[in-house]
């Protein structure tokens, strides 16, 4: 089968590629220019540039490595991503550019643009994580084109229906890309996955190499929560920071404790603590803007991680034989439920906050009216982007190739030992 | 004995981290705050918060990998050394807030708290290095919680009788956490060591990882060094990056050669550079003060590297069989030895600038002083923390369980080929 | 043989790095002091130290991780990658003040004199690229120390000469260092290497480290074409910072693929992905002055990605055999040939953006000069090296013991298995 499956994805993955490379290009030469305004970009350029690094750091080189855990599909894991990430950054700067396009005729770009383009491509990375190993980079592809079109107009929806600030419905992310993967999942799954897949396992190099990717996302995060806060208010920044970095803290350890107790011998489970003390990071990033002293952030970190945790024992492979969800890196419990989590926490607070009953039941109807849109919307472009993927054009790698560097790479001058 | 060993663990572990965290999170609740003088703190928050990331990216990412060379231990390595960060940055925020809490009732934080409270977590670091592979997380636990106690006793009682300025009792954390380890491993020593472990072993791809760290450190050692000089005079600053930069530069040239001269083939030793490198941040670190010009630094740098590769070569296993001291990290000649030297250079530095000849010894005394206090508390320290340790209620990892990541991790998708 | 090298390695290479090391602190000593005008340098410090961090991040971490890919030399490659990124960075400082020496007695140096010196460190990892693995560490020493003296040199004719601005001669480093070391990897041709060396190889691991190279090196070239652009006109910055950015992103695409393309069975080839996609990044550095909009950027980025890969897939071989040039990182595709690609692209957007002829053949007589100049010195300092090292004074080590990390370094503690 090898044969005839290699040479579809040379017909498949170089040209498609170089079509939309190209088409990048061109619309970029005819539409994309960059902000002249130098005066007051100046200023912020200084101050948003190290930020912008650290965003930059997380979505390539932090993904990247997180997806290094399988023991034969490092080359894939991190390879891919970076493909996925550059290319979901040039869609998305182009998509956010649109409504300035209508009414300028041209899309101006700086600093501020390309991180939230970053963060749009992020929110792909994450849907990717669901379906990684079962799918050709083809598939990746495709998927990140309408995961990012479907996230882009989600924003505009929230912004422009529901009066949602800019910052709140980027922070949506999470949530968007768990549901958008979950339902992708779902409608690709195939039989006889209740099984585990032959190569879907770890080593101790492997673990080591996605846990340095964990820890960049960790040690990045407060850049990617404050990154967007505006500046002209700087308390919010300095929250911001340090309500994340409070946040990440508690989750570690949380996860590490109920890691621990639910374990038979009381031994640690480091995919736990990976994926779980990033909870902590995404349920304070989709509450900030509510939260003002650090004992609520801890607060969100603790409850964020003990959900995580629980959510990955008893949740993932409840959801492969209930839902036949088969989620490879465990996105649901890492951003689906810490996101819900952080979406109930930010009502809450609001509402504590309010001083009358009719401001805190318009903002509550709001809310949850953004919560809504989010999910449908989500969910719909999951089922259509799985539809489209089911069509076998695309041609899906076999059962025994999933998880498996082999299918798409070549190593020449590969040491036969190991 | 596994089955009896395991569940003690998950009696202990899971509780204590428990625990330490919800009081953690009440004492945040009801005593500490955001700083909310958003006008000074808006301006400092641009300057200060590169340098905060790259002191984060140390402690988390730096110390971490850098304990991953142990070829069974790498889980452990980076996980533990999360841990104990996150919950020693917690601990010294609020430890470091006493004062505060005594005059005002309330502890404000801000970016530099969490800086400085990074850095008593360094100093925990440091220490657990010495016992790394000896002992299970909850040992780990307390001996971060005491260490950082004692140094923020350390700190306190420096400023308030000898009036030593904050940045240079913090510096001195080297030093203290050199010496805490080294008696806390006296008292812990366990018989039979003078033998090496049967998995106390590096390989190839972990001694890689650990170069990671240790590049890590040395790549960002100038920001700690610089993050808490005063940039109120602004050439101070430059000048810590400087000689910080060249004096890791000087003592990696100089501890490759010393490494080459002193085997008998002329080979290098991985480990001799990796530590002894160090060594120059560690010496200029704590002489920071009284270093004007740049051949300074690199003298420094140069000495430090000497007595750290020599040490490292001849001390390690005289340390063991003469003083019972099994040292797994060399955190003696990586961090105690070359914090001595640089605490010497400093007073020699300051003897040489002083006018007269009164204040030179009253700066002598006063400097002498601080060294005394410093490493007769962290002996102290050392002997209150092994005593509490050796109680069995911990449940310490028996002999052939040391340095090996099953007692504590489970891996349920291992590869089973290596 | 083995105990005949290894001592000659002793009496070599640590006499050699002490007497340098102590004959650099000597000149520091006596010649080169901290930049003391604080005004303005504190005012630029905050704003030059993350981009300063990042360019080190690049220099230490990036090069040094890029070079881990052979299976028995990771610890050669970083580590003498380290090595001479720290010397050569001594040995530029001092050679860039050499005229500030002549006029005014004294060296003054400053952040901006470190990142310069770093860059010209750069120039020599490059150059050190492509004899990785025939050579001792006493040739890299060498190779750096004369290419750096070479580079600064070829900087001082350049602006001397042609009043080339000091940023667009410092961009040459690309085609500076590419066509040294294939200059010097000639002469140094060892007969029989037309078949590959017996450990020349690469294994999952050792890839996945050299790939996180790549990303270090990827995620702050920004920083690394934009560190030194006059802030004074702040919209070139965000300039250089957006077109690096684009660059990278469309040559990683490309380089993806045209790898796919060329490959019979559409397969990609991660060699190709990691260093095709730094092509954008050369390219658009060499060219930077000239690009104004994004489409221009990423234009240049697709054709180097197009030429760098095609160059890698099939001119590797072609050098070997027809030109006897053994060229381990395949620096001539990576660096040598996108440089020349980026000159012409400067060449014809400058020629483009001329108002008048007689500017623009100016312009162009003056640009083709620069060119000339920098390949015929590179070229005469590479024949230079090459004979220099070519004497077996520095013995350079056995065919067999290529690419071998065990000619170099001792690992008392290695375990047994793998």
């Amino acid at each position: 089968m090898a044969p005839q499956y290699a040479p579809s994805l040379r017909s498949c993955l170089g040209p498609m590629l170089l079509v939309l490379q190209l088409g990048f290009i061109l619309i970029y030469a005819f539409y994309i220019e960059i902000e002249s305004n130098v005066k007051v970009y100046g200023i912020t350029f200084s101050n948003l540039y190290p930020e912008f690094q650290d965003v930059n750091v997380m979505v390539i080189l932090g993904f990247g490595y997180m997806c290094t855990f399988l023991v034969r599909y490092g080359f894939s894991g991190s390879g891919f991503n970076l493909l996925v990430a550059v290319i979901a950054t040039q869609w998305a700067i182009i998509l956010n550019g649109i409504e300035n396009w209508y009414y300028r005729g041209k899309i101006r770009i700086d600093l501020k643009s390309l991180v939230v383009a970053e963060m749009c491509a992020a929110s792909a990375l994450i849907s990717i994580g669901v379906v990684l190993g079962k799918t050709n980079p083809v598939h990746l592809i495709l998927i990140a084109l309408l995961e990012v079109s479907g996230f882009v107009l989600n924003e505009w929806l929230l912004q422009t229906l529901l009066k949602v600030p800019p910052l709140n419905s980027i922070m949506l992310l999470h949530i968007f890309a768990a549901f958008f993967g979950l339902m992708l999942t779902r409608i690709l799954y195939r039989k006889g996955s209740e099984q585990p897949f032959e190569k879907e396992k770890v080593d101790r190099k492997t673990g080591l190499f996605s846990i340095l990717g964990t820890l960049f996302l960790c040690v990045f995060w407060p850049s990617f929560n404050s990154v967007l806060v505006d500046n002209r208010t700087p308390g919010r920044r300095l929250g911001a920071v340090l309500s994340t970095y409070l946040a990440l803290a508690v989750s570690a350890v949380t996860a590490a404790a109920v890691s621990s107790l639910s374990s038979p011998k009381g031994k640690l489970n480091p995919i736990h603590l990976q994926s779980c003390m990033l909870a902590g990071g995404v349920s304070i990033g989709v509450s900030m803007p509510a939260v003002h002293q650090p004992w609520e952030a801890m607060a969100i970190g603790f409850t964020a991680a003990v959900v995580s945790t629980i959510g990955f024992r008893y949740l993932k492979s409840h959801m492969l034989l209930a839902f036949k969800c088969h989620d490879t890196c465990a996105v649901l419990s890492t951003h689906g439920l810490p996101g819900l989590l952080g979406w109930l926490a930010h009502l809450l607070l609001q509402i504590k906050d309010c001083d009358d009953h009719t401001t805190a039941i318009r903002f509550a109807v709001f809310h949850i009216c953004s919560l809504l849109i989010t999910i449908s919307l989500s969910l719909c472009m999951g089922i259509i982007t799985g539809l489209l993927l089911k069509w076998n054009f695309w041609r899906p790698p076999q059962d025994k190739k999933c998880f498996d560097d082999q299918a798409f790479w070549e190593f020449p001058h590969l040491a036969v030992q190991k």
